[in-house]
This record gives structure tokens, C-alpha cells and sequence, in this order.
């Protein structure tokens, strides 16, 4: 009976102590939301980094000049310690690009192309060859070698327009920038075009990486617009002998010296357990890589500053990382976990905001059951902010080495995917695109989750 | 036993039963979803309507056009039946308006407005007087008359940007806009310049309807943007005694006859219990009332589309409204809800669609919690398109009269709110603004919850 009475006592003590958590941790989020939502810093940091240094892929003078401004601008935040970890990034440029589409008749009509990052270029000459429309990969396998050798191929796969979450349309289609180009190399061909990976119906063709099958010559690919291909595609029924000429001059040059930006607060009762969290400086060299990942490097920057002006201390550390080279190599993810490694660091948590700024509704996580139980039940804390969906897999591209070699549990910010894909490694990728609000509540969910995890760990 | 046994069969029965269901109506849902999101056929509605016909205020000429338009999109929609309701409705017209701030000094500089719609002009002489500052309603109500009297109140409330749900700010500013002016003309204010109510910090103002209170003097009330506000508060810190002319011709007409435009699918298996759904035809007379309320209708439209073009028969009946008169008078709804009476129709439940075109998340309702719990146990059916609050309370104005008059269970559309009080009754709101997939999503929701209401009731 005693005991009983005992345990009745405990339990109600623990609902009266989770009772009042809640309100005070209810309390401490609505102020950070507060905080974000009026003074926006996050907004006026990306158009900072949009507008004054623009697209920064890997390596260019305006990656060393983020690089710069991050620090400075982490600096600024009041965190506790500001430092820059060395890695060594891939330095591809783009260089000049032109093409054109030659119906049968000879007349030649100027397409936009981008070419596919880390690809190889055409030389000064260009290739000029005949286009052979290929739909899917199965559709390529069943050709005859021959029939394939010396062509431009064209993979005109589209974008599935059906799918809400449309992650889940780039990620096949993904596979046609990246790995179908040295399937047609295999059967002979002498360049790749594809369909732009993008959701929208509009002229600009997407950039993205190539990734080479060393077994196999590495040859130039490049993108067009939806409305280039669906004008290439229509052309190809009447005039199927209709050819290409491309002329790309990129080339990847020597690795240069770069650097993953880091802040941190330290924290006031368990300091050794790590709570990071980031996004990649880099992007593509074009647009000005605003949703990607702007977006997610001013929204990591916000955490820290949120923490430091209201004055909240974190039990446990928290940890900005703007990550180095994610478009093209990975090299910053890798070295940070590399370092994580060596420094005997012990990570309980890893958050990605690499998804685009606008308005959040949960977070993805790849971690045990009961630790995704645990934020779970931390829901109505935070469903007054639109966060809802807990359930999805998922990460994101930096923390994946840190993930993959320590186990460490992941999660990564899931915004709003409807406009994402229009925007994405295009020349559409701009301040203008994102909204001041939406881009808010994305620090905000950060910043909320951050709390939480450093207020009763993971 | 035997009871037992039978209770046991009858239940497992019907967890088969409804499984079944889920399975089928999961499959019609997904079909109807593919639908919406490969042809966009609502999104290109709403470029005509946007783009051939432009704003649509009630009484005018491109009103009427909208009227025609809409009969004919829904004929060849393939429903079963199409229809007008004729209502008559106020004639405002807005005329010329310019006006310019005069610092004490004399000087003056231009500044852009936007009349409150149905309010009076000020003749063509204008008027010249003093700026009053005041910012909220309560200040003004502790001044004494003689300090408001002949003055221009300047009511300068601002939109509260730390709420997470925007229509929770546009609520209180609204008041400024709606039912303020007659308060600082019952102190003998001689005219009412608002702060816009608008979340956006740029140049253009706002409009938006304004309601007299018959008691006092019906006085001219216009609102300018944000950042003209901004301005101005400042100039009123070191130049307190500085003026303000305005000029605006606007003016009530005489009502026009106009319509209700309807059209409906006769249920298979119970015609007489009504699904009604809809949004407003009019719209504001700046911009194209692309989001407010041009999605609503052309999501509408695509739902009876997609129900005829798929061949599913509701088994109730299931009827979409284009309501007209919704900003500046409410005429159509009023009118749709006396017929709804004279004709002992029975509405199992009417929903609008008026919150703008953004990627919808629930529906509020205002129904029994018998009905709401019937509709959250449909929750599962709901999660894979984004749609999953069932929480708030509220319908829409045009369905108001049907609820307070028949207490027709009511729900309403709720899309992110973001980015809708940018552009609500402004130059911003034009179809460029409007997402392809982001609308396509609100026709999903509508066109999802339709279908189930029309299968299993309310």
C-alpha cells in the first residue's frame, strides 16, 4: 500500500513537473518565434549574401568571400566561439556554353543549355551529332550499341507532376543528371542533353552534378529548359534526323583551399553533448542560391542568434555548421565528421535545413524508435507553428558522413516542396523567390528544435 | 454466445467493411489528385480570368463578363447542370484619387492611396487639413473632440508580424479599415488615412471594404502602404503640424442586376442532401483578385470538373457556387441562402474557398463535434496531400447566411497564410503570383472533401 502510494505521489509529481515544462517551455519558444518574426535578421542576411556576394560554387573568389561573411556574421550573433575548419573543395568552372538545334534541313536555332556540374566540356570545336530521343534508361538498354554510338543523346524524362511531396519526382529524375550520362557513354554516345530536373514549365534550364563510371569515357552533358525540350521533343517526330551542336568550355581546375564556417554556444550543463546543426555555403553558379541553401545557412545563423539575444543558454552545446562544397563533392560534410572523429566529439543530434525557405511543416529523422518517440511527444509544443509530421526518413546530404560513421541520429527540415523544384540549380534560385514569413518559420522550427533537444537531449 | 458470436462477426464485418472502403476511396482519391495535378486545368481558368477579364468589382462591366465566363467554363465541365441566380447588387466606383503629404514647410510630396471601398469621395475640391496621428482606437477615444475636430486621422495600426496565422493579425487591423473611421467622425474628424492592412513592407496600398455607422458622417477614408506610412510616421516625430490633401472621386451608383453563377451534380442515391462549395466571383478593382478570390472559384470549378471528367457519380448531390457581391456588399450569399430557403433545400454542409491559393493544410469548421469527429476520422484519407489540422472554428462570409439562417454545418478551405496578406485587395494580387502546383492542391483538398461528404454524408 505504501508503495503504491509512493508511486501514485512520483507519477503526480511528474505530470505536475512536465505540466509546468510545458508552459515554460511553451513560453520560451513563442518568445523566440517572437523574436524572429519581428526583428526577420535571417531575411536581411540573405539578401546580403544573394545580393552583395551572389552564387558561390566551391572554390570561386565569392565561396572565400561567403566563407568571410559567414564568420563575421556569426561573429556578430554573440555566440561563444566563431572558428573555420580547413578542407580542401573541388574547383570547377563553367566557363562559356552555347548549342544549337539543327533540323533536317540544315537550320540551326540557338538553345539555352547549362552544363551539368563537374562535367567535362566539349573542347573549343563543339560536337556537332545527330540527337536520339531516349525516354527512360530501359528504354537505352534495349537500344542496339551502334544505333547509340556518336549520338547526342537525349533523355527526355520527365518530372512527375502527380507526386504532393515532390521530392519524391526529383529523385528518379535526379538519376538522369547523374548516372544515366555514362550509361549512354557505355553504348557509345558522344554527349548527353537532358530534360531540366525542375517542376516548372518555364525556359531555364537546372544545373546539378554528374557523377562519371570511371569504366567508361566521360563525356559533356548538359541541360535545357522543360520548354526547349518539349519543343526538342516535338521536333524529333517530324524531323527524327534532326541534330545538335553543343559547345561547353568547363573544366575542373586544381582543389583549392576552403573552409566550413562553425559557431557554437557551449553548453552550461552537459557541454559535451553536441547538438549541430547547418546548411551549405556553396551553391551553383547560377541564380544566387537563395532557397539553396541560403536559405538554410542564414536559418542556422539565426538559431545561434536567437539563443544569444534572448539570452537562453542551452544546457547541452549547440553548433551552427555552414557547410563547404555540398553542390559537388561533399568534402566539408566529410571533413567535419573526419574531425568529429579525431576531436572524440559526441553528437546527439545532426539537423540539415537544405530543403528551401519556405513555410516548414515537420521534420524528417533517421534515428531509433524511441528516440523518434520522444520528439514526438514533444508535438503540441510545436503545432502552434505549423509543425506536424514527424513520420518522413531522412537527413540531409552534409550531416550524411557524420550519420553514416557514428551512427549519429539525423533529422532534416521539411519545408513547403510545391515551389522548391522551379527554383532549384536555375537561374529562378533568387532573393525575390523567397518570402520573408515563410523563410522565418523555417529559423523558427530550427530554433525550437534546437531548444527542446538542448533542454532534455535526444 | 450466440449474441457474442453474431456481435463478434458483425464487428469484424464491418472493420472489413470499412478497410475495404479505405482501400477504395484511397484509390478514387489518388485518381482524382493525378487528375488535378497533370491537367491544371483550374490554373489556367484562372489565367483567363485573371488576364482576359482582369478585376471584377460587383455592378461592373468585367463583373458581368466574369458572370458569362463562369457559366460557360462550367458548362463544358461536363456537370449536369448550369444555372444564374439573379441578385441585385451595389455599384461603387472609385473614379480618380490622388493625393500628397504637406510638411510644415509647404512642401508637398505625392503619396499613393487607395479609398476603402463604398466609402464616399471628397469632391473635386479635395480636402486639405491637419494630419492626426493615432495609433489604435483606445487613444483615440481618451482626445478631446476639439483636437480631432476638421483633422485628418492618420490611424496608424500596424499587422502584428509575430503571428504565426496572418488572419489572426488581419482581424484587429481590419477594425481601422472597417468601422474606425466612423469613430474619428463622430469627433468631427474631417477625413481617415489607414496604415494598409498588409503584411508586406512595400509601396502599394491596400483597399478593402469600409462600414459606416449611420450616426455619424460618412467621411472620406482611404489607406496608403506601408512604406508610405512608415514615411510619414516619421515625418509626424519632427513635423507634427503637417497636412494632407486628398482628392477622391469615388461613388456609390445605382444597383445593378447581376447573378450567382451554379453549377451542380445531381447525387445518385440521395439528390436531395446538398454538398455546396465556392468561392467569389467579384473581386477588389485594383490588381486581378487572383488570390482573393479567383483560386476559389477556378478550385471550384475543378472540382465538379474532376468528379464528371473521371466519371464518379456523387451519391449526393453536389452543387459549386460563384458568388457574387462578396467584398462590398454579400449580396449573392444572402440571396443564395433566401432561395436555399424558399426552395426547402437541405445543405448537409457548405464550404468556402476564400483564403487565397497557397498550399492548403486543413479546413475549420463550425458543425456539431459529432460532425467534426465524423470529418477527423477521415484524417488518414487526408495526411498524404498535406491536409491535416480539423481544428479551427470558422466557415466563410459567402456561406454565412446559410449557417446563421439554417445552421448549415460550414467549413472552409485553409491554405498557408504567409504570403496572402502581401498581396489581399492590392496591385499585388495578379495570377503571376499564384503557384500552379500551390492552387492545383487547394482543388485536391476541396475536391477530396467533397467526395467523401458525398459518399458517406455529414
Amino acid at each position: 500500500m505504501k508503495k503504491i502510494l509512493c508511486l501514485s505521489l512520483l507519477l503526480a509529481f511528474q505530470k505536475l513537473a512536465t505540466a509546468q515544462n510545458f508552459k515554460k517551455d511553451s513560453t520560451t519558444m513563442k518568445e523566440m518565434s517572437n523574436y524572429i518574426l519581428s526583428n526577420y535578421e535571417c531575411y536581411n542576411d540573405l539578401r546580403y549574401l544573394c545580393k552583395q556576394i551572389g552564387h558561390r560554387i566551391s572554390g570561386s573568389p565569392q565561396a572565400a568571400k561567403a566563407v568571410e561573411w559567414g564568420k563575421s556574421v556569426l561573429e556578430k550573433t554573440g555566440c561563444d566561439r566563431v572558428y573555420l575548419q580547413e578542407v580542401m573543395v573541388p574547383h570547377w568552372v563553367r566557363g562559356e556554353e552555347e548549342a544549337a538545334i539543327i533540323n533536317e534541313k540544315g537550320h540551326r536555332s540557338k538553345v539555352v543549355i547549362s552544363s551539368m556540374g563537374n562535367a567535362v566540356g566539349t573542347g573549343a570545336k563543339g560536337i556537332e551529332a545527330q540527337l536520339l530521343k531516349i525516354n527512360n534508361i530501359e528504354q537505352l538498354q534495349r537500344m542496339n550499341p551502334k544505333d547509340v554510338k556518336g549520338k547526342i543523346v537525349f533523355f527526355n524524362y520527365r518530372f512527375n507532376q502527380t507526386n504532393i511531396n515532390t521530392f519524391e519526382s526529383y529523385g528518379p529524375c535526379v538519376y538522369y543528371r547523374w548516372g544515366a550520362p555514362s550509361e549512354a557513354a557505355k553504348m557509345g554516345a558522344a554527349a548527353v542533353v537532358i530534360r531540366s530536373v525542375s517542376s516548372a514549365f518555364d525556359d531555364k534550364p537546372h544545373t546539378g552534378s554528374i557523377s562519371y563510371n570511371n569504366k567508361y569515357p566521360s563525356i559533356p552533358s548538359v541541360a535545357i529548359s522543360n520548354l526547349a525540350a518539349d519543343q526538342l521533343e516535338k521536333l524529333l517526330v517530324t524531323e527524327p534526323h534532326s541534330k545538335m551542336y553543343i559547345r561547353t568550355m568547363c573544366e575542373m581546375l586544381p582543389d583549392v583551399k576552403s573552409y566550413n564556417v562553425i559557431g557554437e554556444i557551449t553548453g552550461s550543463e552537459i557541454p559535451n553533448e553536441i547538438i549541430c546543426f547547418g546548411g551549405h555555403l556553396d551553391s551553383w553558379d547560377i541564380g544566387e542560391g537563395a532557397h539553396d541553401d541560403g536559405a538554410g545557412v542564414v536559418q542556422s545563423i539565426e538559431v545561434l542568434r536567437t539563443f544569444a539575444k534572448l539570452g537562453i543558454r542551452p544546457k547541452r552545446t549547440i553548433r551552427a555548421i555552414l557547410f563547404m562544397n555540398e553542390e559537388n563533392g561533399l568534402k566539408g560534410g566529410q571533413k567535419y565528421a573526419e574531425l568529429a572523429g579525431q576531436n572524440n566529439e559526441n553528437h546527439i543530434l545532426a539537423i540539415e535545413t537544405d530543403a528551401g525557405g519556405a513555410t516548414p511543416f515537420g521534420f524528417s529523422m533517421s534515428m531509433s524508435a524511441a528516440k523518434r518517440n520522444k520528439v514526438k511527444s514533444w508535438l503540441p509544443l510545436f503545432l502552434p507553428y505549423g509543425i506536424y509530421s514527424f513520420q518522413r526518413e531522412g537527413g540531409g546530404a552534409d550531416i550524411g558522413p557524420l550519420q553514416r560513421k557514428f551512427g549519429t541520429p539525423v533529422m532534416g527540415l521539411l519545408p513547403d516542396s510545391q515551389r522548391y523544384f522551379d527554383m532549384h540549380h536555375s537561374e529562378n534560385d533568387v532573393f525575390e523567390n523567397v518570402h520573408r514569413r515563410e523563410l522565418c518559420l523555417g529559423s523558427v522550427a530550427m530554433t525550437l528544435m534546437v531548444y527542446m533537444v538542448s533542454m532534455y537531449g535526444l
